[in-house]
Parts: C-alpha cells; structure tokens; sequence
C-alpha cells in the first residue's frame, strides 16, 4: 500500500504542506532534500520512538543526502521543560548547524512541542520539518506552529508560534504505538467531527474500525483531521479568535489532567479530552442549546472505540468539584474575570461562549462528580 | 529641558516609536497607558538600574493607571543565560498578566534582550516595551527586535526576533551612567557615521562633548543612530542580507571579547567595538580599499573621547595572533567555509565584503598584535 495525499497549510510565506500516506519514512531524504536544500539536520526523537524507527529515519536521510545528528530526550511529558529544552537547544548548536539546516521532531506532542520550540530560539530560528510518530501528533500537534514547554504554573505556558516546512506523516509508524495512545489520539479524530463537520463525525461512527486497523481508512481521517486543524489555523494563527474552537473538550479535560497531576497511568491528554467532550455536549444541554439525543450520540461512540466518557472512568481518588471548579478557573484559556468555554448546539455545531456563569459550570460538575 | 524627538521604527504591522528625549520616565506611565491600553506589567531591571530609577517609573506608571510588579536581576552578562531566563519567565507568570499585558524592560542591553526574549515566550508572547538607560541600548540594542541569550557555544546564539511596542529613552537617565559605559556606547554612536553617514561622522567628531555633558546634541545624536539603525532594520529585520552592516567593527571586537573572557573589568563591548572598527578600517587600507587618512581620523576621533583603539590598549595578557583567528572563523557571522567581513572604502563607506582570504586577516592580525 502506498497511498498518499497532501494537505496544504495556507500561512502567506509561512505556507508549508503535510503529506499523509504510507511508507513516507523511505522518502523523508528525498523529499527534505527537494524541498528545503538542507543537506545537515537534527533529529530530536525520544528513547521510545528512536528504539522502533530511527535507523529507518537515518537510513531514508542519508539516501537523500542528508546527514544527520540524533538527540535523543526522555519519553513523556517531563522532557517538556526548562531543563530539556536547554539540553536538547544546546545540542543543535553542537551539531554545528546554520541558520539555514533543519531540527527534525521526529515523535509524538511531546517530541514535536519541545523541538519546534527549541529550532524556533536556537540561532533566532533555524529550519523546522515535523514527522510526528503518534496519532494525536500526526492529526493535531504538529498543524498549526503553536510550540513548548510547561512550567511549574502550568502547561504550554512557555513557547513559541513557529511553523514547520514541511510535516510528512507516515501512517504506518503509528502500528507500533500502543492502542491506549492510539485511542487518545482518535479523540482528536473525533473532535473536528464535533466542531463543525457533522458528516465526518457520523463517516467516523461507521469507519473507525478501518482507521484502527491501518486501513485505507486511516490515511483519509487523518487528512481531514489536518484540513480541518488547517483550515482553522490559516483563519486565525495566532488564536485571537475562531482557534479556540480547537479547545473543545480541553476546558474540562484540563481540569482533569491538573487532578490527576499528568499521570498518566490514571488519564492522557487524549482521555482528558475524551471525557470533556462528553462532558462539554452534557453541560450545552444541561443549558438548553443542545438536545441529550447528540450527546448521548457523542459518549456512545467515544466508550465504543474504547475511551473514557464519564469522570468517575479515571482510576483513584479526584479532588471534589468545588477543586475541579478552581483548576478550570486558572485555566489559561479562561479571560480575566469572564469564563470562556466552547459549547455546542449539536454534534458539528460548535462555538465559543463567552461569559458563561461559573455557578452553572459548579452546579453541573457536582452533578456529574458527587462527594 | 524637555526636548522630546519621534523615530518611527516601520515594519508592517509590527510598526512602533521611539520617544528620545528628557524627562520621559515621568510620562511613561501616561504613554504606555495612552498607546498600548495595558493596565498590568512586569518591570525587569537590574539591581544598579532599580536602585537608582526603579521607584521614579513605578511612581510613572502609577500616576497612569498602571500597576507594576517588579522582577530584579543581578547586573552583567552572566544573567543573560538559561537560567535568569527561566527565572524571569516564571515570575512573568506568577505575575499573572495575559496576553496582552506588558513586560517592559528598564535597564542596558542585558536587561533588553532578557527581558526581551522572555517577553517573547511567556504565553507565547506578551506585550513589550523597552525603557533602556544605557547609551548602547538607546543607540542600539533597543531598537531592531533581536533579543536572546548566551549560551556556552558563544553569544547571542539562542533568542527571538521580537519587535517592542513602544521604546522610551529617556535620555536624563543616563546621566548616572559610569562614564566608561557612556564612552562605550558612543562607539556604537560613532558607527553609524562610520558605515553610511559621513556628515553625522563630522558632526560627531565637532559635537561629541555636547553628547557626553547631556546638552541638546545627546538628544540628536542618539535620534540619528536610532533611525540609522531603524533604516537598517525595516530594510532587513531579519539579517539576511543588508543589516549585517551593523557588525562594522564586530568581527574583531567580539574576537577580543573572547580572548578576554567577556571580564569587563578589561573590555566592555563597545570597547571591543571600538577597536574593531578602527582595526577595520586598518585592515581596509592594506586591501586597497580606503586611505590611510581615513583609518587615521576614526582611531584620533575615537581615542580622543576616551575609547581604546588598538589591541594593545588592552590591559592584561591576550592570546597570539592565530588564536584571535581561531575565534574570528568561530564567529557566528562567518559563512560555513567562506570569511564574511565589514570592510569600507572609507568614512560613511562601509560594505559587506564576502570572501576575505583569511590569511590576510591573520598576516594583518600579525602586525597589530606581534607576539
Ligand atoms: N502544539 C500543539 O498544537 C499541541 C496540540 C495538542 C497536543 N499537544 C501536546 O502534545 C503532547 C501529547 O502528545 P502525544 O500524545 O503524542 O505524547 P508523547 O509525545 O508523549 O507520545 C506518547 C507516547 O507514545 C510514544 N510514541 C510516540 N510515537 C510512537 C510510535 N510510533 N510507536 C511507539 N511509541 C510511540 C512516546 O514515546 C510516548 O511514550 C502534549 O504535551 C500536548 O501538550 C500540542
Ligand atoms: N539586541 C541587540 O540588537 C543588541 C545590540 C547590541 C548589544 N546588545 C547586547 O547588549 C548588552 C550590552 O548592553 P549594555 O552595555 O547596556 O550592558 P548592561 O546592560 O550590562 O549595562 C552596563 C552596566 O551599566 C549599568 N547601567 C545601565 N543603565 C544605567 C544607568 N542609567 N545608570 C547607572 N548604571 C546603569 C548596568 O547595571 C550594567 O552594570 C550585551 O549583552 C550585548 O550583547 C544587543
Ligand atoms: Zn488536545
Ligand atoms: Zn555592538
């Protein structure tokens, strides 16, 4: 199989193109190579990700021309910080490349956030080419230039809007990602069906076994995940606006991560979002803008394919509501003052509320986590 | 005295002024307010700085409406690295400003490009503004967007290109300034007559004690180097081609910088400047290209207000010929392979000379510095 197809990133002279399909590893040297001139990069990668598919990477390279430096960080979402940034920028700067050579994310989020934001400081800025290795990199973190790393006062507060040249995503690396990452990924899938393409969400209801699987269906949600990440971005890069769309689900999935201290053995972000999903088309309706008949439809399909939908899903104990309400609060997305979220009419009927009154958001997070 | 002079910095829709003149640290607060909208900013600034100004602009920003939190630095270098910067950046967080709110960085050239930078990744990018009480960032380093770190590789090798709102040289403020300070950045004065402004040379070479006492000829000189350096800049913000004219004199100056080990007890870089540009301008005359009349003004003019002019001016033990050589083909500025230099045909003449022989540079090197 070697299907492929290629959605175009519309950002004036920072326009670049992803390229979804197949095998596209064996062709990362030749296509770097006649896209960029670059003939010396670095491959950021973490342990994992290197360990199953580097030599492939390296090889593809050198066939192209391209020589390579690797630099190698440690899985998870503990290297997106201070510490590893410095590492990882300060090895770009041994490796001895110019302005003009390439920092390679070669990963998942974490990989893509960290390198993105380092290639973007190291020499004010060098090339960028993204091969995300995860799912929810290939169809959401690595569209849109929004790079970094958290601090201690919370997540992505640190970074940089720097976009790739180029981002190839070959669909048949994700084979070796485990289903439990892959599904956290798909809740990425889901949510562009849910912001505004109803028809893709119902298509997902009837195909996602194929995208599981590595069928052909794979390679098309992917592409209409990144059309649609895409589309949002070239209307509003700097998310001054419309891009918020992109957080649905996130407000509350954020709130939850922060409960379970980014643990991942109790939730992912992908699971987060999931359940603040579901959680986001029950408050609409609980606010009378959406019927219960689509958000049922919503948490039907997500605990289908096997994710989280209902807070009391995370193992352990969780702080209680009044708790949960606070972290929503610090949020960054949150406005001074006002509460913004992005609600629903419907499923694919998305839109950013601003103002809506913290007493309904508590009211409704008490129902749904009672203690 | 309140002369007060408008340089407009253009670049698209990253357009802003430069306010030059006397007393503006009492209107910053109603300026920042009136054109910005802030009512939140971080002040860094660096403990002399802070001692000396710091309650004078809270008391500004106050009188506009405006609350400050203040964020201090040790003075030098050694705070423009990875470390101050994560400091810096977490207390722009703790600060709790958005998006839109302000850092304003009041202090030299270190406390610019810090605060800068930091300014450039915390929420991935807040307001900015420069208030700069050192002559070289007035002249220079305030204006044009570079802002960054050092790192072990060299200087400056990590940053943003990120453009201010708003600069404010308040031209009182450097009357605390050491007169060694003041001296060095008059060399970054000196340059801009030197690369492509041979009357303000003259003007300089008549007028320069006006500058040096604060009469009315520190305002205009400091009005004629911001918009020489803002042409430059609007013409290429981003150092692909034309600005590299700035770096007159900086090839040789950051060579001696190295072999100082950046101790400013010996060489402060405009000092460095200083020799290199009158190192420049020797070495033109041995490749023909200007006269030896020419070479001998800048090194009488720059002696006569002080400045060093010849590596032997320089206190202390230097390393040889070749290993100053060494540090020049390490210099960011030199091209894989080729020597990139600032040469001239003579006062206000100078260009960017691509393949200089380098064994010219170290036979010349040889001469000035026989040991
Ligand atoms: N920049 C953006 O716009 C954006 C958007 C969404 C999420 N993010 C960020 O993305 C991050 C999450 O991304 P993620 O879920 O990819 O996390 P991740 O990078 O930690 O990857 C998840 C795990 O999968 C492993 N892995 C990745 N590819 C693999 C493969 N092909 N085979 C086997 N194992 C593989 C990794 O080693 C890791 O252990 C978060 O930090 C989040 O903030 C950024
Ligand atoms: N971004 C650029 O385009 C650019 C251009 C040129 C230089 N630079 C950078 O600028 C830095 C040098 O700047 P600098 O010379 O201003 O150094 P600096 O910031 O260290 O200031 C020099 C000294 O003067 C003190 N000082 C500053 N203002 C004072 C005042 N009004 N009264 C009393 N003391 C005062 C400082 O505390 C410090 O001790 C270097 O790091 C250099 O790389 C940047
Ligand atoms: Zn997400
Ligand atoms: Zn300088």
């Amino acid at each position: 199989m070697s299907e492929q197809t290629t959605v175009p990133v519309k950002l004036g002279d920072r326009s670049y193109d992803i390229l979804i399909g197949s095998g596209l590893i064996d062709r990362a040297g030749q296509e770097i190579a006649a896209r960029t001139g670059a003939r010396r990069v670095a491959i950021v990668s973490d342990e994992n990700v290197a360990a199953l598919h580097l030599q492939h990477l390296t090889d593809s390279l050198k066939a192209g021309g391209i020589e390579s430096t690797p630099i190698l960080v440690t899985p998870g979402e503990k290297s997106k910080g201070f510490a590893t940034l410095e590492t990882v920028t300060n090895a770009i700067l041994s490796a001895r490349l110019e302005r003009g050579d390439i920092v390679i994310a070669f990963g998942g989020g974490v990989i893509g956030d960290l390198a993105g934001f380092a290639a973007s400081i190291a020499r004010r800025g060098m090339g960028f080419v993204q091969i995300p290795t995860s799912l929810l990199a290939q169809v959401d973190s690595s569209v849109g230039g929004k790079t970094g790393i958290n601090t201690a006062h919370g997540k992505n507060l640190v970074g940089a809007f720097y976009q790739p040249q180029l981002v190839l995503a070959d669909t048949d690396v994700l084979d070796t990602l485990s289903p439990r990452e892959f599904r956290a990924g798909y809740a990425e899938v889901a949510k562009y069906g849910l912001i505004d393409r109803p028809d893709f969400f119902a298509w997902l209801e009837k195909n996602w076994q194929g995208i599981f699987d590595g069928g052909p269906e794979r390679i098309q949600a992917i592409a209409v995940s990144c059309q649609s990440k895409a589309d949002v971005v070239a209307r509003d890069e700097r998310e001054t606006g419309d891009r918020a769309l992109l957080n649905l689900g996130h407000t509350f999935g954020h709130a939850l991560e922060t409960a379970t201290h980014y643990d991942s053995a109790r939730l992912v972000h992908g699971e987060g979002v999931a359940i603040g999903m579901v959680l986001a088309h029950q408050f609409s309706v609980k606010m009378n803008l959406a019927s219960d008949d689509d958000a049922k439809r919503v948490e039907a399909h997500l605990r289908h394919v096997g994710l989280p939908v209902s807070i009391g899903d995370i193992p352990g104990e969780l702080p209680p509501a009044d708790k949960l309400m606070d972290y929503i609060a610090q949020d960054k997305k949150v406005a001074r003052g006002a509460l913004t979220f992005i609600l629903t009419r419907g499923i694919g009927q998305s839109f950013i509320a601003r103002d809506v009154p913290p007493s309904a958001v508590l009211s409704f997070l008490q129902e749904k986590h009672p203690k």
